[in-house]
C-alpha cells in the first residue's frame, strides 16, 4: 500500500476505506507530531497489533492552557512524515483545527475526577481537552485498536476510561516508555531543554528508580520514600508539581503498597515540564 | 424479522448483528418508555428510513436533577413492548441502569453553552445527561440513523450540535410534535396532569401559537407579543420558566424575527412541568 499523507477528512475516508475493503485490521497512532523514537515505538507497537498502521498529527489547542505551550510546541511535519514513513506508517492525517473544530463546534468530553487530580491538578481543563479531541480522532478513524503512550499515563488511563464509558469500539494499547541513554523518557517538550538542565533531567528518573525501590523493599514508609524524593529533586532544582504512587489502573492514591501501582511524577526545570512514571509491581 | 426484547448488550448486540448480515439499514429510536402517539410517530418516521427499526427504553438517571421526577417517572414496560411492537419496532434494548453505567463509570458530553441556556438554565446538568446517554446508545447501536421528537426541540438541537461535534457516524433525524385533539402536545408527564389542570393544560399550545401568529403579522414587537403572552399564561394559571423565540438551527436568541425560527416555552402547571414549541417560518 503507498503512503497517504493529506490534511483532508475525506482524502483520510477514502484511505481508511481502501484498507478496509481489503480486510485490513486498523490501528492509529494519535500524535502531536515532532516525532521521536518513543512515537515510533508505538508505530512498531501498532504494527504487531493491526495490518495498517495510520497516524493522525495534531497539536490539539484545547489540551493547552492559556499560558502553557502551544504557540512554541515544536511542529515539523516534513520530518514527521519521513519518520513514520520508514516505521511502516502507511496513513498520515494531520488536520488543520478548523476541520478538527469548525465554527460553532461547542462539544466536550470529560472523564470525571480522574481529570482533576496529579496533572489535571496543575493543568485546568487540560485532560477534557485530551479526552475531547481523542474521542473524536478515534470516531472519525474508527480503528480497530489505537496505541497510545504509558509516558502519558493519567492520559492514558483517561482515555481508556472514556472510550470504555462512551462505548467506543475499539481497543485501547499503552506501550511502555522509551528513554534516552541516561533514563530520561523521550518527549518532544525535551528540545526547551537548556544543556545544563538537559544534564540534570535524568536525575528524575533516577529518583523515581530509587524511590520506587525503597517502597518495594518496605525499610521507609511511602510516604517518608516520597517527602526524601521530593526534597532531593528539590534540592537538584526540580520544582515538584506532584510526585505520588497511585494505583495501575484507577490511579487512587495508594498510603501503603498493594502492586500494581505506578509512581507518577511532574516536575519543572526552568521554564520546561516534564513528566515520568515507572509501574512498581 | 422475529421481535427481540432484552436487556442484556450481548443479545442486543446480536439482534443488531443479524440485521446488519442482511445487510438492512437501521434506524434507532431512543426513548424513556411510557410510550405514546407521539413515540410511535417516530416508529413510523424511522421505518420510511431504514429496514430496521431498534427502540431503547431506558430512564436516564443522569438526566434527573435530585429534587426532579425520576422516582415517579412513568414506567411501563410490558405495554411498551406491546405498542412498540405493532408499531413495527423489531429490537427493543431496555437496559438497566448498572448496565449503562457500571461501578466506576466517570465520563459525560457535554454540549457546551446551549445546554445552560432555556430548560437548562432551570435543569442544571439536564442536557449533560441526555447528551452522555445519547452518545452511549448511539455509539453501542451504531445505527444508520436515529429520529427525536421535536417536542424535546432543545434536546434534538443539543443531539445534533454533539454528533457532528464528535463525528459519530449517524443521521440524526428530527420529527414533528404530536399532539391531543385540543393542540396539547403529548409527553409521558401528562399523566401527571389533575382533570382540572388537564383542562387548562392545552392553552398553552393556544398561545404560542396567537404569539407566534402575532410575531409573523408584525403588529407588536417581538418582545411585546411574548410579554403579553407570558401575562396571560400567568392569569391562566401557569408558572412560565421561559417563552423565548430562538433561531431554528443554532437556538440563539432572536430581538426581530428572521425566519427560520422557533417559539419555545417550558412552563409548571401546580406539580408538573409542561414544555412545548412551534416553527415559525
Amino acid at each position: 500500500m503507498q503512503l497517504t499523507v493529506t490534511k483532508d477528512m475525506e482524502a483520510f475516508h477514502r484511505a481508511l476505506l481502501t484498507s478496509a475493503k481489503e480486510g485490513r485490521r486498523l490501528a492509529l497512532v494519535p500524535t502531536m507530531g515532532a516525532l521521536h523514537a518513543g512515537h515510533l515505538s508505538l508505530v512498531e507497537h501498532a504494527r504487531t497489533l493491526a495490518d495498517t498502521v495510520a497516524m493522525t498529527i495534531f497539536v490539539n489547542p484545547k489540551q493547552f492552557g492559556p499560558n502553557e505551550d502551544f504557540a512554541k510546541y515544536p511542529r515539523a511535519l516534513e520530518n514527521d512524515i519521513k519518520m513514520a514513513e520508514k516505521a511502516g506508517v502507511e496513513i498520515i492525517y494531520a488536520p488543520d483545527a478548523e476541520d478538527i473544530y469548525p465554527e460553532g463546534y461547542s462539544t466536550s468530553v470529560s472523564a470525571g475526577p480522574l481529570s482533576t487530580q496529579l496533572c489535571g491538578k496543575f493543568r485546568p481543563g487540560h485532560f477534557d481537552g485530551v479526552a475531547t479531541v481523542v474521542s473524536k480522532l478515534l470516531l472519525r478513524a474508527m480503528p480497530h485498536v489505537a496505541v497510545f503512550g504509558e509516558k502519558d499515563y493519567q492520559q492514558l488511563c483517561i482515555i481508556r476510561r472514556v472510550v470504555e464509558d462512551l462505548d467506543i469500539a475499539v481497543d485501547i494499547v499503552g506501550a511502555p516508555i522509551i528513554r534516552e541513554a541516561d533514563g530520561l523518557a523521550m518527549s518532544s517538550r525535551n528540545t526547551y531543554l537548556s544543556a545544563g538542565e538537559r544534564g540534570v533531567a535524568p536525575r528524575l528518573y533516577d529518583t523515581l528508580v530509587n524511590t520506587g525501590r525503597e517502597i518495594i523493599m518496605g525499610n521507609v514508609t511511602t510516604k517518608a520514600a516520597i517527602a526524601d524524593a521530593i526534597k532531593l529533586l528539590t534540592a537538584l532544582g526540580f520544582k515538584v508539581d506532584y510526585l505520588e504512587l497511585r494505583d495501575s489502573d484507577t490511579l487512587e492514591p495508594m498510603d501503603g503498597f498493594e502492586p500494581p501501582a505506578r509512581l507518577l511524577a511532574a516536575v519543572w526545570l526552568g521554564k520546561t515540564r516534564l513528566i515520568d512514571n515507572i509501574p512498581l509491581e
